[in-house]
């Protein structure tokens, strides 16, 4: 709670600084330490239910159940990802910043406001307002934790290092890596989904700032697919290399390959995280006018799949099982040895959930070119049996190699959902 | 010619060097010198009408036309905005690449790639793909000329210089201006905007493709509004401040409206620009954690609106005009003498179309704040009685100074539109 009081003066303060005659003068009221006091009844980040924003309800996917939105939830229009790192040392300050998350999590799927959207005098309203009028949009919002809130520089922060599971450590360096700190690791995460960017940004920012003292922003990144009302016939989104991307994928209707691949289950691990999902996620940059350069063959080549429809290469159908043990004229391999395809399917047993956006963002001013990617997102019940192996294979050969990089990287348990009245993370705090 | 066939020279080469053994393997020829043969006959930027992948005919917006569009176009989604430097010092050159680029321009205006999406042996695939499949999503592309495609370096480049209108020069610097390099100035510019960001990207880069050795990208700059989705109401998008954004703004439908404020008209300048306009774009930063610690009476009072409903302060309704004398008890004027939009309205009489998208680059690496703000754009008829007053007088006591900091700044002439038949710029460079 002092924490929170000290943010809130600092606020006030920062306020009567670049206002303070307006406001005295509108308030009436005597000076800043009169403002003080006032500010310490009100309560600047508790938060209650505000008026409703949402102009129907079809647009909106339920926050509360079993599991966390935005994991099984179709792909929406846009993504805005933060990694948070923590900045307080208290557990109990953790826990209401995730019941206070949880609070606004909720609104903020139905459209709502995170509070009042109106203020009084002397504090700064509640919710930000760049969402009012605007529908839910299929907002989701996703909480993970990462390896570094449970053990850092060999600190047991929280007294949590005793539930921090073998699969939460950060992923090993593959060869070809070339991370940056500005998108690498994180305490938390925020993975906020919508068919609206702005949807998406608001959300974001509101948590953010309910963090105020708790936690700071380490890194964002936004991301987009091609939207619904583009492609109204819903085929598979194409990634900026112009070729279909998430053909194959786990079925989210299909709970038993979700238990299989995506869901953390009993016994896996501290049970905590039962019902949550690892999730895995890399900034990768595309070169894309290298390859522009290249000849729709070798580009076909590259991942063995045709750009046009998306069938592997010597198949006629996108969905049609891979066939790697058919081989053209020559004798060599339809899908040849090196392509993307065949290395990341490898024997069909590792199954990740892949749910990437593209991203782009400006000109790279060391080379001129886009800096422009993927934003890799994947969900996992097992790192280490799942995106570990495979980006093994793909980091030693694949031939999408020449074309991409590995900038950022990062891993985080993605929390078990809860019910109403229950928050995110309780499992792991109780 | 011989840039062109240079650049497919390098392609072949490139693509060579990294598939060479492949390619040589599927054509069955001998060497690379007959690959280069055959890339010489080929073209590899001959622009043709390529196979439609538009879905419908009712998000198409008219490439041809007396003025170009995305100036008085209903604002789209999104933005993706870029600079570029002209790269060969050949006048002939350049027009190839807006004659190019007007015939490539009006088949993704149509939803259609930008030639063949298959290829053959040797040739990269003429469209990069990744819209193949997508609706036009109401795609506009607008083309503008910078000060220094006419003079740079006091070199007349392109033997232009005494068609450079006294309009188009380098903005003066402002009080306040904090302006990087990197967002900053450009001979060329075009502006993609669509209701899909992967719709307005695909264009942008195609476009670039299809200046290889002629032009460079110098900045880029993606933007975004709330979707159309999200606001079926449509009503005035807010900015990241959450104010209505964009109310008071020459009538698009209003023809003397716009040839009094928007289209350069005869006997301006030079007769090239008539049906064109100015385009002034600032990268304009908005410190929004700031802003979010002020309180909501101190927000309206900045802009001289409520955050609300958007009417002026102390008026009732969002589209009311100004009343600047009306005063409160206090004797104080409703709308203060420091607000933005006292400032920025004046008088009255200057008008500027603006046309703004909010962006968000992620964090802001020297201060871990967000990279948020607005991608200023606006269209005028006489920067020098436009824009430019305006902006003395806020840059000299907007209220709104606190928040913001301008970041980039370019002006371009936006060239008029033409006819089927006809290219953009030919009334410049004939
Ligand atoms: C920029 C980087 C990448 C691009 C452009 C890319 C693109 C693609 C494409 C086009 C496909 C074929 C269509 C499909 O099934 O979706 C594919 C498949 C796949 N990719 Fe990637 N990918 C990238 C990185 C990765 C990474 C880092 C991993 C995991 C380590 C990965 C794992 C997979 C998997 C598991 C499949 C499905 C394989 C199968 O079972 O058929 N990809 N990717
Ligand atoms: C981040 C920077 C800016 C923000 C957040 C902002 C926001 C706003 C808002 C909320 C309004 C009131 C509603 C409306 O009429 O649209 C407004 C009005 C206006 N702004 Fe800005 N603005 C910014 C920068 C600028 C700049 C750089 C200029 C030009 C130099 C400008 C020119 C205008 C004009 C001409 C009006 C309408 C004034 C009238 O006639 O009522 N603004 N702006």
């Amino acid at each position: 709670m002092t924490k929170n009081i000290n943010s809130q003066e600092e606020a006030v303060l920062h306020q009567a600084k670049i206002s303070r005659r307006n406001m005295l003068k509108t308030a009436g009221v005597g000076g800043v330490g009169v403002l003080l006091g006032a500010t310490g009844l009100g309560g600047l980040l508790t938060i209650k239910e505000g008026k409703a924003n949402s102009t129907g309800k079809k647009d909106i996917i339920p926050f509360y159940g079993n599991h966390q939105g935005g994991i099984t939830t179709k792909t929406q229009n846009h993504v805005y990802f933060v990694s948070l790192d923590v900045t307080t040392s208290k557990k109990e300050e953790v826990v209401k910043l995730f019941k206070d998350w949880t609070i606004a999590a909720a609104l903020l799927s139905e459209g709502k406001p995170v509070g009042d959207l109106s203020s009084n005098e002397f504090l700064p309203p509640k919710d930000t307002g760049e969402a009012e009028g605007l529908s839910a949009s299929n907002l989701t919002i996703t909480f993970g934790v990462g390896p570094s809130l449970f053990v850092k520089d060999n600190q047991d922060r929280f007294g949590l290092k005793q539930k921090q599971p073998n699969e939460l450590v950060d992923l090993p360096k593959f060869p070809l890596d070339a991370l940056e700190e500005a998108w690498t690791g994180g305490d938390l995460c925020i993975q906020a989904c919508a068919d609206d960017l702005q949807v998406a940004f608001h959300a974001v920012r509101n948590l953010i700032r309910i963090a105020r003292g708790k936690a700071i922003l380490r890194w964002a990144q936004t991301g987009f697919q091609r939207t619904k009302q583009a492609d109204p016939g819903q085929g598979t989104p194409r990634n900026l290399f112009g070729f279909k991307d998430g053909t194959i994928n786990p079925d989210v209707k299909n709970e038993k390959q979700l238990n299989e691949h995506v869901w953390v289950q009993p016994g896996d691990g501290p049970n905590w995280l039962v019902n949550g999902s690892y999730l895995v996620v890399r900034r990768i940059q595309m070169f894309i006018e290298v390859w522009d350069r290249t000849t729709l063959k070798e580009q076909e080549k590259t991942f063995g799949r045709y750009r046009d429809n998306g069938a592997p290469l010597g198949q006629k159908d996108e969905f049609e099982s891979l066939d790697l043990k058919q081989k053209n004229d020559q004798g060599e391999f339809y899908i040849p040895v090196d392509s993307h395809t065949r290395l990341s399917h490898g024997d069909g047993s590792q199954r990740i959930l892949r749910r990437a956006y593209s991203y782009s963002d400006g000109m790279d001013a060391k080379t001129g070119s886009f800096d422009a990617g993927l934003l890799f997102l994947c969900f996992q019940r097992t790192p280490s049996k799942q995106f570990i192996p495979i980006q093994e294979r793909l980091a030693k050969m694949d031939k999408l190699n020449e074309y991409i990089s590995h900038r950022g990287s990062a891993i985080f348990a993605c929390l078990p959902g809860v019910n109403q009245g229950g928050y995110i993370g309780e499992t792991l705090f109780n």
